[in-house]
């Protein structure tokens, strides 16, 4: 269940032709587990692979989690499924997944984040902009951009020029009281803290405006913030060399949500 | 030099985090090898990985050959490189590369070739476009589209809207007794027979107009081919339904070039 190695003709390791996801455990605990292997199965009928059996999925994970001597604390579990083995941009038929479960330490984040925009974009006319597939290198340069930038974390356009997202999260902002974030049609994952976030701000009476918008929308905000499953919600603390403001919603949602 | 297994904690796996080239070998001879390796270490500068060394890489390739059983005959030489092991965006530094190398069999490719125009495009705004990465999954899809449309390879736009390429291929067409391609702005890949057929067009005294253009440039063409190592010069017979023209020039090139 857990292999330690895997075969060079793996479609993963050949053609990124997979999807992945990382789940936070805390104390042996996966958060949001649900929501983590519900996003994987809607990822497999996007590309095609069969996906993997839920029990036996969880059942994996756990014991990934002891292996790694990890059940207490905080711990990054990592599941890959890939296509299966087989050459060539056609698949055979059918698609088996290959299921491969890992866990890893999982350090408490330190806020807040400095981005920088960078010249990479999304492209919200492929799929793979939605889901979290092992085809990631361009979020691995773009945040290799904001490095050389000087920056933690990179602060992702789509090819239309609208805020998208970082290299390894999604991107809020607050205004004027309401939230803001990218809709998924402008190319971002549908990300398990992103919805979560969602409601939890609509119990507290803030509702999140989810549309398009230009980077200038940040040039005038109370606050910035991003989502992931191993951060929660961290904030902003500049943008391209700018100091951003921090909001106390920001806080509040970061209790609640993180 | 040729492991059959992979460790799990690969990037080339985990991330797409790498790059690959395919050569073609012929009764054992490597086929334009230098241009396939330069191509590499190009890729190697732009993604940050360590290039390999050329002369193992040769003799892997050679041996990789003869350990398929493949010294006669046509056989396809894959070259993956991945940035190593490491988990998360940052790689660790060095990323010192995995090179792995595989031979299989190349049926000869049986000409011509149906396409269908799908919705994923070319992002020109990633150096991926113009490199050959792991993270292919869009390639991968967009030959997905391309057979479920009923044709057997994907004409890709960018985001623009500008013809790009195929699948698996670089796209020229023929008109008025000129040659004319995407430019490499376009997001297509440098390849290695694109290059190639530039030339012995030249030196028949056809010139190659490397420029963008609009999916209505293949209109009123002449004749349409595609290119890579492994197909030569393949033109194509259908798009989108409608039957193309086969230009003499296409069976002239083909026959110098595949």
């Amino acid at each position: 269940m857990i292999p330690p190695e895997v075969p060079a003709d793996d479609r993963g390791l050949l053609l990124g032709d997979g999807l992945f996801e990382t789940v936070l455990s805390v104390d042996g605990v996966l958060q949001a587990w649900d929501a983590h292997l519900g996003r994987m199965v809607r990822g497999c009928a996007v590309v095609g692979i069969t996906p993997p059996d839920p029990i036996a999925a969880r059942a994996a994970a756990e014991r990934a989690i002891a292996d790694a001597g990890l059940a207490s604390g905080r711990a990054a579990v990592r599941l890959t499924l890939t296509a299966g083995v087989g050459r060539g941009l056609d698949r055979p038929a059918p698609a088996s997944g290959r299921l491969i479960v890992q866990a890893s330490p999982a350090p408490e984040p330190s806020s807040p984040v400095s981005l920088a925009t960078v010249a990479i974009r999304r492209n919200e006319t492929s799929p793979l902009a939605r889901i979290k597939s092992l085809s990631y290198l361009d979020n691995v340069l773009a945040r290799r951009q904001a490095r050389e930038a000087g920056a933690e974390e990179a602060l992702m356009l789509n090819t239309r020029g609208e805020l998208a997202c970082a290299a390894a999260a999604n991107l809020f902002w607050v205004r004027d009281g309401n939230l803001h974030t990218p809709t998924l049609a402008c190319g971002v994952l549908d990300g398990v803290v992103r919805s979560r976030l969602i409601e939890v701000a609509r119990a507290l009476g803030v509702e999140t405006i989810e549309a398009a918008a230009p980077l200038q929308a940040l040039g005038d905000v109370d606050g910035v913030f991003l989502t992931n499953s191993l951060i929660g919600v961290r904030a902003v603390g500049r943008l391209d060399g700018r100091t951003l403001p921090t909001s106390r919603l920001t806080d509040e949602l970061s209790s609640r949500c993180s």
